[in-house]
């Protein structure tokens, strides 16, 4: 088993002990932490789905993220992260919710953020955060693979906590 | 080349050339199909995202599917996938939308569709569908990949009439 499906099963794990359950946001993975969270046991009773908001233009619509906000900051930043995670948990019937926003590559975004700079944003009842990484120039699958470790990593941390 | 990613880049091209975007809303396929659009040159732009109610209970909330639709045909039919579709289109930026609903196993649903069972939606202004396939009693993987491609082959027909 790989280091990314070892945490996603410890996040469905400790979900299932505490009866938790679990929603993603997701732009520069692009549905593919769902995915990954979807093969581990308990999935189909604790993983509630995701918002995959990969346009800029999408996030005010399917998450309602205040264009202002995006317009001020643009997409990959703190502020969004937090806000994404946040949305996620408003429009779904999760316990908690882990964000991921950033630049994949192999171009900068549209705003100036480099390649391989990452926004994590994560929520539940009544706390949000925002964490920014920057994993520098990596191919593609490396920005997708570190960004998804870290949001598993800082999702069972969250789990842990509750 | 897969032929998966050759049908998402068909996708990805026409959309280009006649200027539509997509959104996807999948339940068994829980974002995979997402991804992989996401992979296509032109994605950036014209891949607006994905709805991933991957459980009963999101799709009222994060799609507005009606419980008492999914209370009187379960999860898994024509009206479900035709109603997702739908709903991706008016909750996104997106001109066309594609679906994906079934039981990709190991174990048959909760209403009793079969492993192998799935629907697809497909939605356009002014036009909704939803057609069903079974695929038979596959491994999960095969399922998803065998739902993928008929998902990818109506969309791609879907944005040549367009």
């Amino acid at each position: 088993m790989s280091d990314l499906s070892a945490l996603a099963h410890r996040a469905l794990e400790i979900a299932g002990e505490k009866n938790l359950s679990i929603v993603t946001a997701e732009s520069c993975t692009a549905g593919k932490l769902a995915a990954l969270l979807s093969e581990a046991p308990g999935a189909a009773e604790r993983l509630h789905g995701s918002f995959v908001t990969y346009t800029k233009a999408n996030k005010p619509r399917a998450l309602g993220i205040p264009t202002s906000l995006l317009q001020d900051k643009g997409a990959v930043c703190r502020d969004v992260a937090a806000a994404m995670a946040k949305a996620a948990l408003t429009r779904s019937p999760a316990d908690v919710a882990v964000s991921i926003t950033g630049v994949a590559g192999p171009d900068p975004d549209e705003d100036g953020n480099p390649v391989g700079r990452v926004c994590i944003g994560l929520a539940r009842a009544g706390t949000t955060r925002g964490l920014e990484y920057n994993y520098g120039k990596l191919e593609r699958e490396a920005v997708q693979a570190r960004a998804m470790t870290d949001a598993l990593t800082l999702l069972v941390a969250m789990l842990e906590e509750c």
